[in-house]
């Protein structure tokens, strides 16, 4: 596509993860980027009034994100957040956005650490709001994305929620427990412990925002919590000596 | 070295290690290998008379198995156990051995999946008891794994438990752990995800008996257990509301 044939895209958030995809959504779009912290091409008006307008924010900045840009959508815009959740996230944005704007929820399953040589290959999950039609637009966002070499996968928002509190909630609960440890130095180690290591250490370079919207935010992460601590109890603690008969 | 050349070592237990290393040992050695379960190509008493003597067994059955072959050893012979631990299978060996044979510790920090694809490059721990001067024999015998292509690292019996209960106690307690929870089906997973259930992945396929030496014969993996605990109920445990002022 040439330049000037490219669809216009807004991109607000131009933080760790809007600065990572920018250079991908590129190849696709004209983007127009704002961020109110760091310096940007475009004001918040001019972003968000274009046809495609993409919210990287943290989960805890977007029903402010929402009202600031709901003045400057056009009618039939289509606005894709990418928060590691998906029922909060989108009914905030329904909530504070006009009802002549399309909703459409994504979840890309990697970031700046797993995707720095390259996305092709790795996961997106696609989530158009349940009570919702799918548009012809939504259609050729899902199109676009597959044509960025991502696997795109459809899932409803609920279902999304419920396998990431399980996928991202078991990793970053784990990787943070393991983090506390205060482990010795160990020179001489496993593959298995090193494989270990490096799992931790992905999900350990991500922020403090993420890790609480993680395992904090998503409904379905309390039951994971409970069985972790119970089988957790069950494995390490002390046997305690038979009573005897 | 031409086969009729190559130093003799009797191998005995012929069970999942001792049948991954032979073939490598073959590359150094003639071996006879004697299994008490499995077809075989030596007595108990000849795999024991030879100048090195290989136990591959678990540690649980090595007190037994250094009864059986006390009488067939000759004076000067190398026994080599390769057991997870250090500080507790030398001791059991000291006791049940003659005076008159050398002792030597090793650990090889792989198994039948780690090194399924060649053990170039793994590492082995080499520990001689602390009270023995090591040989001319038993530095042969490191040139001879290093030979093999083995990165060889010399510690203390105490020293290589020390470190294995994190190294290999955590990999354990947290792979039992994870393998325990039960989880729905997750077709859509993250890097980090995927890691983290490859390490588990490859402990889970050890022996119960290996779980059990690791997570329970050593004497350090107790304060494992309770930091790792600690850390998981500070991390996993719903937060209480505060008190009322």
């Amino acid at each position: 596509m040439s330049p000037s044939s490219r669809p216009s895209l807004g991109l607000i958030g131009l933080g760790a993860f809007g600065g990572f995809c920018r250079p991908h959504l590129e190849r696709i779009f004209t983007v127009r980027g704002h961020d109110p912290a760091l310096p940007c091409d475009a004001t918040l008006a001019e972003a968000a009034s274009k046809p495609v307008v993409v919210l990287a924010v943290p989960v805890a900045r977007l029903a402010e994100v929402a009202q600031a840009i709901a003045p400057h959508l056009r009618p039939g815009a289509l606005v894709v957040e990418v928060c590691s959740l998906k029922l909060h996230p989108l009914a905030v944005l329904r909530a504070a956005l006009p009802d002549h704007v399309e909703l459409l929820g994504t979840h890309p399953l990697f970031g700046p650490q797993s995707g720095r040589d390259g996305i092709a290959g790795l996961r997106l999950a696609l989530c158009p709001p349940a009570d919702a039609r799918p548009s012809a637009r939504a259609r050729l966002a899902g199109r676009m994305l597959r044509g960025l070499g991502l696997e795109v996968v459809r899932m409803s928002p609920e279902e999304h929620d419920r396998q990431m509190a399980w996928v991202q909630g078991l990793t970053h609960l784990l990787g943070r427990i393991v983090a506390s440890l205060e482990m010795p130095e160990l020179p001489h180690t496993t593959s298995s412990f090193d494989q270990l290591l490096r799992a931790v250490g992905m999900v350990s370079q991500d922020s403090e925002a993420l890790f609480r919207t993680i395992t904090e935010d998503n409904p379905f992460v309390s039951e994971v919590k409970a069985r972790l601590l119970a089988e957790a109890e069950t494995v390490l603690r002390p046997a305690r000596p038979a009573l005897a008969a």
